[in-house]
This record gives C-alpha cells, sequence and structure tokens, in this order.
C-alpha cells in the first residue's frame, strides 16, 4: 500500500476498496458499516435507510447538469438502489473564497429543483468558506434518508445463479460529458450528462416485478466496476455481451478521442438491475415504460461460476476477463 | 450583498446568515429548514433528529484534538443540543492527493475513538480524492441521526424573560488552541482544545431539570454570536456580565497577543443554557457534578426588553451592545 493518497485511492475502484478496508472498516467498524453497499439501514429505526456522498465534479456547470443537481441525483439514487423511497436531504457545502455568489445561487437553485422534482425535501445544511486555494470552488456532501419499500433492503449480495443483468440506458454519457466539457472539448453530437433521479423507476420496478435481487447505479468505476462489487458480493459469475451494451456513438467516438473506455466511465442516471431470469422481459417491458428507461436491455447473466468473475464476450467472439477499475481514470467526475 | 463569496460568509456571522436567507433558504424553502436551528426534526419520523456539518480546520491536528474527534464531537453535539441523544453518524471524506495515510489512518483512529466515547456509530461512509492543490488535506462532513429525548425539540426561539444564561466551562480555549498551533506559537500554558462530546451533560441535564429552554454550543462566531441568535429567535433581550465570564488567563493573554477577542472565539465541547430563573442553581449544580461542567457559571439573564439586543456589562460597569460576529475572525477554525 503506497504511504500517500493517490487519486486512485478515489477511482472506486480496486485501491479504493483496499483503503476502505485496511483504514476504515479497521477504525469504524461495525456491522452496518461493513455491509459496504451503498447506503445503510438503521436498526434503531426499522424500514429507514441513510446514505451519504461528497461530490467533487469539475467543471461545476456541464452538459446535462451541474454539481446541484448531480448532489441530489447521486444521493437519492443510492438510497434509491437499497429499495427505498428517499425522502430527506442534507446538504454540506465547502466554497473557496472568491467563488462568484452567482454560481452559488444557480447551484443551490439546480438543488433546489431536482430535490423537487425528486421528491425530497433538504432539512439541514451547513456551509463551511476556505481560503482562496484551500479548495477548489465547492464541494457538495449530500446524506440521504429514505424508506424502504420492501421487508428487506436489496444488496449487492443478493444476486442469484441464473440472474438476468440488465442497464436501464446508455452507458458512459455522464463520464464523457463531463470529460469532455473540463478537457474544452466539444462533439459534433453534444453528449449529455444522464445525470437524473431514479426513484421513480425503481418504485415502479419493485411495483411490478417480484424477483428484482440486485439494484445498483453504475457511477465512479462505471459498469465494469459495479459489476465486479456484485460479482463477489453474491458469489456469482456474470456473462456480458458486449454486443448488448448501449453506448451512443458520439459517446464511442468521445471515448476513443480522449483514450477512455466506456465500460468504466461514471453513470449519474442508470442503473444495473439483475432479475430472476423468468422475469427479464417483464423487467425490460416496465424499465422501457418509464422515460428513464427508454433503453433498457439484457446484457447478460449471472451463474454458479466463480465468485468475483466477470466475463465480456466480445463483439467478435472472444472472451475476456472485465476487470474492477485498477489506477484512476478520472478524477472528480462526480 | 458582494459578488464573490468571501471568508466573512463561513464566519457563522452576519454574513453566514444573509447568505443563508438570500440563497439557501430562497432555493431550497421548506418549514424544517427554516426553522434555522442546527439540527431538524423530521416529521416523517418522529422523534428524529438529524443535523450535518463540515469540518475543515486546519491543521488537521491541534493540541486537544484533531479534524476526526472534532467531526465527531461537533455533530454529536449539534444532535445534543435538541434534546436528542445522538446515534448514529454518517461521514464524508474530500481527501487531497499526496496525503499522506499515516495521517488519514490517524484522523480516522481518533474517530473511532471519539464515536465510541459518544455512544455513535458510524454507518455510512464514502471518500473522495482530488488532485494536488485541488483541496487542502482533507475535509470531513459529518452526518448525525438521533432520538429525541423529550416530547418536543428544544429549540433557539425558547428562551423566556427571566431565564437565567448558564455555560458549562471556559470560553475561547479550541478557537485559540487552534489558531496558536497554526500560527507556531506555544503560550507558556499550553491552551488545549475543548473539543469533547456534551450528549452525556445534555441527557443528565434534561433528566434532573424540568425548564430547559434552551441549549446551544457556541461554536463558530462563539459565545457573543450563539448569544446574539437566540436573542432574535426568541425575542428577548440579554444581559451579559463580563466579570463572570470564564476565561482561563492563558487563553486571555493568547487572545491579547493574537488579536483576538475570546467572546468571538469557536468552542467544541461547551454549551449554552437558558433555564427558568427558579431553575439556575440546580442547573449549576448538576452541571458541575459532570467532567465537562466543572466550570460552569450563570453569566446572565435574559428579559423582556428587545429582541436581538444583548448587552455586556463590562468589567468596569459600563455597558455595551455584544453583536455579533461581523467579519471572518478566523477562517478553517473547525
Amino acid at each position: 500500500m503506497s504511504r500517500h493518497v493517490l487519486l486512485d485511492h478515489g477511482s472506486g475502484g480496486r485501491a479504493s476498496y483496499r483503503m476502505i478496508k485496511d483504514i476504515f472498516l479497521r477504525h469504524l467498524e461495525n456491522p452496518i458499516l461493513s455491509g459496504l453497499d451503498d447506503a445503510a439501514c438503521i436498526e434503531a429505526w426499522p424500514g429507514t435507510v441513510v446514505s451519504t456522498d461528497t461530490f467533487t465534479v469539475d467543471p461545476l456547470f456541464f452538459p446535462g447538469g451541474d454539481i446541484g443537481s448531480l448532489a441530489v441525483h447521486g444521493t437519492v439514487n443510492d438510497v434509491a438502489m437499497l429499495g427505498a423511497r428517499p425522502m430527506y436531504l442534507t446538504c454540506g457545502f465547502v466554497l473557496e473564497e472568491g467563488l462568484p455568489l452567482e454560481d452559488l445561487e444557480a447551484v443551490v437553485r439546480s438543488m433546489g429543483r431536482a430535490a423537487t422534482e425528486a421528491g425530497v425535501r433538504v432539512i439541514s445544511g451547513d456551509t463551511k468558506v476556505v481560503p482562496r486555494g484551500a479548495a477548489d470552488k465547492m464541494f457538495i456532501n449530500t446524506t440521504g434518508i429514505g424508506r424502504l419499500l420492501l421487508d428487506r433492503p436489496l444488496s449487492g449480495s443478493s444476486a442469484k445463479p441464473g440472474d438476468a443483468i440488465l442497464v436501464s440506458g446508455n452507458l458512459g454519457d455522464h463520464g464523457l460529458a463531463v470529460m469532455a466539457s473540463r478537457s474544452g472539448l466539444s462533439f459534433e453530437t453534444a453528449v449529455k450528462s444522464d445525470s437524473a433521479p431514479l426513484n421513480g423507476l425503481i418504485e415502479l420496478l419493485l411495483e411490478r416485478v417480484e424477483h428484482v435481487h440486485v439494484l445498483r447505479d453504475p457511477t465512479r468505476g462505471g459498469l465494469a466496476t459495479t459489476l465486479n462489487e456484485i460479482s463477489a458480493q453474491s458469489g456469482v459469475e456474470m456473462l456480458v455481451r458486449e454486443a448488448e451494451l448501449p453506448v451512443r456513438p458520439a459517446v464511442r467516438e468521445g471515448c476513443s478521442l480522449l483514450g477512455l473506455d466506456p465500460l468504466y466511465l461514471a453513470n449519474e442516471g442508470r442503473l444495473v438491475c439483475l432479475v430472476g431470469s423468468g422475469q427479464a422481459a417483464e423487467a425490460l417491458d416496465v424499465l422501457r415504460s418509464h422515460p428513464l428507461g427508454t433503453e433498457a436491455r439484457q446484457i447478460g447473466e449471472a451463474s454458479a461460476g466463480e465468485a468475483g468473475r466477470v466475463v465480456l464476450q466480445t463483439a467478435i467472439g472472444g472472451k475476456r476477463f472485465l476487470s474492477m477499475l485498477e489506477g484512476e481514470q478520472l478524477p472528480r467526475i462526480c
């Protein structure tokens, strides 16, 4: 383990995982935290779910969103992925001295709109200002509280052999939109962030489909990392067919220009869903009936095989392992 | 209003208050947030209290504590001040690339100890790493969830004319310890931060004293700012006797050396308490019976008078208004 914090420690990939285990779990150990899901249930309030996330995206404003809407969507989605209805948010701001108040107001206005759209209320907030140079413009932490819609929370550990693996839409839009906007590139077809609140889509899905086993949002580390996590947590192997992966042509082009892989790009308005094999068609119908799921696809299946192994069947028929993100591809993407 | 964020906007004083009203409340308005207490009650979970705070203290380690223990104490105390028992914390870290992992581990270890001591559990966490220069070493957000010990939460708006104003101990230790440590000064008598979890002291007080009207921790902006807030929220005038204010000689000396006023220095292990006049002696006894309240004092009284007016009766017999903090005295003090 390196003796300093590296960008890689924030990637959401293997180094992040090691740091969390070696430092955070070691000193803050308790059964709830050790579950390592994106949100936690608290036993003193049965049916209550909590999740926290800090947003450091650069630039603050990008095509399709900004740090304010992202900070609402990100936490709303983490709460919803447990099978819960997000209800309340707290927000904590770190502001750099010299930030235009106009930018702050635009971000807060956007948070307000995103919160209204997602049906959540901001109930507690805090603002810290640090001297110029001690932070880059603005960071926002949001913590979300929600109510379970199911008897038990969904977890990354509940995938079963035979499950169908679905995604709700095109991959990589958020990551590419932010990277392109940061590097000053513009593509012929402008790519917009997919940032969106998925709680409505999830409620619909849970209402209509009985055997939803896992829900996850493939944010930092992208689809590849999320599938690796589920595979390891659930002890199932996964097969993913490259030909089925929905990636917009503009995202493919942008990725090859910037040297990025869309399977490792963060998404902020997409979900990965594992459902019992008999329910794949039904789940796809439900997802596609919602405005945020029109491009939903089945991309593969889980099998007994080896825990933590995700196999990509390439478009030309080969097979390779799809590993967790190694190294920081994209700092400050969310 | 200035068109850029100034350090003053983070002071906890008048500029902070204006920014919160003009920007945050304007776009995130709802009855819970508008209460402007340090923690919020959530009506969907009766008896549940939530509070969020971000810690940016510089340096990370200071006499008597570090950013980790401070991040636990600060939020534990905010929850407790509503008359609640803090139970759970979430934590969100922003780490600068290059931070020694040793420092991170020392901070997390300290959080773990502080959480154990305060009787709370860390149930959800998040870590973001930003490139070198995009943040200064480490920021931590903590969000606390607790259970009310009373039928209704305590609020800054419940002070009544005639109430006795008590403080639980010496003022200014935290602020001076951090400032001295930052500036490399050391005083003959080293001053240590008072950072401590006040939930135990508060439970004792609420158990034994019936008419506790207001509890507040005088953090950013110090005692003077906290009294001004309570005075405005409750519509009472306050008289504070300078001769009764407990300030250690070493803090007085350090303040005159650094040009600081102890009444505006942050405290992280002290509370201000307003109790019905008949209960002042009893409340003082209870406070003094606890290790964190041995230096408790009555410092003044509330009266009908003018809302938002805090009068200081000076040691030499004069009177002056004690205003809210104007201008940022101390950035990154908590």
